[in-house]
């Protein structure tokens, strides 16, 4: 049978490495799929640059939409980044009737709900198993692996470069600039950090993950979202001094009253598996009600770690071709008529623990007035941390880790005991997941 | 649309699972399947047991054949274990055009390739999620989310009563036997534990593992199989002081020449996550040549667990029910006329690192025996422990760390070693992987 032919859009560290790995592994990949994979068509800015994978096969050219609008074109392979081009292409190439793999969280999270709904009106399958997690098959696990379960909540470390900050620091006691200093230096981190440390790009794939998890249509707007720029070398000595690490994640828990979907930064018990997935790694803990926890762990950034997310996709694509539309998994799990409109929590309805820093006047009675203040917030205490005061200081820092509570409660006791006399300045406060 | 018509075979422990899970979350899975799964037959040896699941709707019978030939049956769950029974009745459903959904890692991995014939002829598809890992969905995972890697090597901890075993005595100091005992009383190991123990569970789970990542025919007999039963706490104690945590682990690695698939006690450095795997749950690290280490944790037994993979089987098949035996993924991740005969190495092809204990008389100059032979047999030493006597003692246990070797030579040295006049008895060994 004739190879599938492939349109790709962009050729840049993803795109070279779906080049080199298909080429590489195309024997194996065509007695998996039935059928060889070949890329045949390839958009790119700049026609003539040195690239790190061979191109003799592919015809090149600068104008994505040549690409898109080819008739012999099969599949077409978004790799290109950025939302409002990718968006209009890859809508261009449902309407052209073509199968679309991509890797663009951005644009899944933010248009994914109308792509979704013109590659079902058109017949066709729209895959992003690259947009999560790198190379590890999470969508493929949430979505089909345990498709039996009632998913209670998702909670991952989906940002390697915040992850890799963050190692860099309670490792090697160095400060937050520092640490993204030498990410920076290493190639984690971009030159403009910001979508990253901002917590942006975790965003966007807590938004995927939570949608697939629950059945909910995708919200990005209403993911409550908080980088890692405040965090201190302090706070990562007084968690370990706690029995925890500080992570970045993406928590999307389904409660009560509704779903929360939240990305800060999260202190969670040492002896956790996934407080010991450091570096660029990424890490992601399902718990459902049959299977209870279940925790997938790879690199979720970098060519070819990402190239082997697209290639699977790819190959599935492939193999479903001439599939009806109803024999394939749903793009967001559910059928699409069986996505249900739940809430999604405002972050002060959001209940966690918490770990509170706060600088007092060192003096007998300070910490029954703050204690007082949370117990009538209905705050319980799980462990208070006093430390001498430095030379020549008369404030002490008092650490605090309480049980989980309303966010909001949360708000008014910190607004409370910042207004005390014996309290200086502002309460540090980061959740706190016990992951249970 | 009709519920989809199920005919379920067993009701034990997992059976009983599937039956709850499949009725509390109904509403989900027919959300996900765009249809209802209703188990509608089922059989079992006793009809009037009690049982802890519903079975108001289900009609018993003690005859599986019964439920087999039904033509109203569209799907066979076979989840009775044993093999030669549940053959005859998996061959008899695919005959008579009935998919089949199993949990048996037995039956796969010694009937797997004519059951696979069996159901290619018949267009029909036999799923076995539930036949590794339990709820980790890792079949799919190494199936189709890693399908565009090479894959180079699978290593599990795939059998959690010897992982249980093995924690206990890092734990709690204490023997094989006592942890085995307490296994017993929890109910993670059966009365007659030799199954588990042996290591024959954890082959039967690691032939199959090692047919879908490399493409080859499923070769039970060709597996080697060590138990945990001759792990002594000494040796446990040892390892930890070297860094290094000793687990049952499958190993299935592509090599120069074959492939190898070895079942046995393993040192793994500790720094590594899948040394943290503890007490029952399991841990597959899959390497590919794209993505790199990925690792798969999850509760790798039990009733619910185990139901959550085989309901993720029913649902895929629910899907996949109208459509073309084409746009299925392959039994074993190939197509069945890709598959090929590479090797299965003996044990003597294997290359491994190697922990050493043994008994020197304390006197000096044996270590420069014992090392000439090693370096005769072209082994290095990555590290040596030599211990005091204990009081009133002339034998001092030394231990060694090799570098990776032929295990044909290693055996080789250990003859020579254990002729020494120095050495008292029989050297301990056991393997070791750094898993990079």
């Amino acid at each position: 049978m004739e190879p599938v032919k492939i349109g790709l859009l962009g050729l840049g560290t993803v795109g070279s490495g779906t080049v080199n790995v298909l080429s590489r592994n195309a024997g194996e990949i065509a007695r998996r799929a039935g059928r060889g994979i070949q890329i045949c068509w390839a958009a790119t800015r700049d026609l003539y640059k040195d690239r790190s994978c061979k191109i003799e096969n592919i015809r090149l050219t600068t104008n994505p939409r040549e690409v898109v609008i080819n008739p012999q074109v099969e599949v077409v392979v978004e790799l290109m980044g950025g939302v409002d081009l990718a968006y209009h292409l890859v809508l261009e190439a449902i309407t052209q009737g073509k199968h679309v793999v991509t890797a663009n969280k951005a644009l899944i999270a933010l248009h994914g709900n109308e792509i979704f709904a013109a590659a079902q009106k058109a017949g066709v399958m729209v895959a992003f198993e690259a947009a999560v997690g790198g190379g590890i098959p999470i969508i493929k696990a949430l979505r089909e692996g345990l498709a039996g379960n009632r998913i209670e909540w998702v909670a991952g470390i989906v940002n390697g470069t915040n992850n890799f900050i963050l190692t860099e620091m309670q490792d090697k006691g160095c400060s937050f600039a520092e640490a993204l200093l030498d990410a920076q230096q290493r190639g984690y981190a971009e030159a403009n950090p910001a979508f990253d440390i901002e917590g942006i790009d975790a965003a966007h794939k807590m938004t995927i993950l939570a949608s697939i998890a629950f059945g909910i249509p995708l919200q990005f707007e209403q993911v409550y979202t908080e980088g890692i720029c405040t965090i201190t070398r302090e706070d990562i000595d007084y968690a370990d001094q706690l029995g925890y690490r500080i992570k970045h994640m993406g928590i999307a828990r389904r409660g009560e009253i509704g779903i929360e979907v939240r990305v800060h930064p999260t202190l969670i018990p040492y002896r956790r598996l996934i407080a010991n997935v450091d570096g660029v790694m990424n890490g992601i803990v399902v718990k459902g009600d049959a299977v209870g926890s279940t925790l997938y762990y790879g690199p979720g950034a970098g060519s070819e770690p990402t190239a082997s997310a697209v290639i699977a996709d790819l190959i599935e694509v492939v193999r479903a071709l001439t599939s009806d539309p109803e024999n394939r998994v749903p793009h967001l799990a559910f059928q699409p008529d069986a996505l249900v409109e739940i809430p999604i929590l405002s972050m002060e309805e959001a209940k966690t623990a918490y770990y509170l820093r706060m600088q007092a006047i060192d003096r007998p009675g300070v910490l029954a007035e703050i204690t007082y203040i949370l117990g009538e917030q209905g705050i319980s205490i799980e462990a208070v941390l006093q430390k001498e005061p430095a030379f020549g200081e008369s404030y002490v820092p008092i650490i605090m880790l309480t049980q989980p509570v309303l966010e909001r409660n949360m708000n008014q006791a910190i607004c409370r005991i910042e207004a005390l006399e014996s309290i200086e300045g502002k309460i540090v406060r980061i959740r706190l997941e016990t992951l249970d």
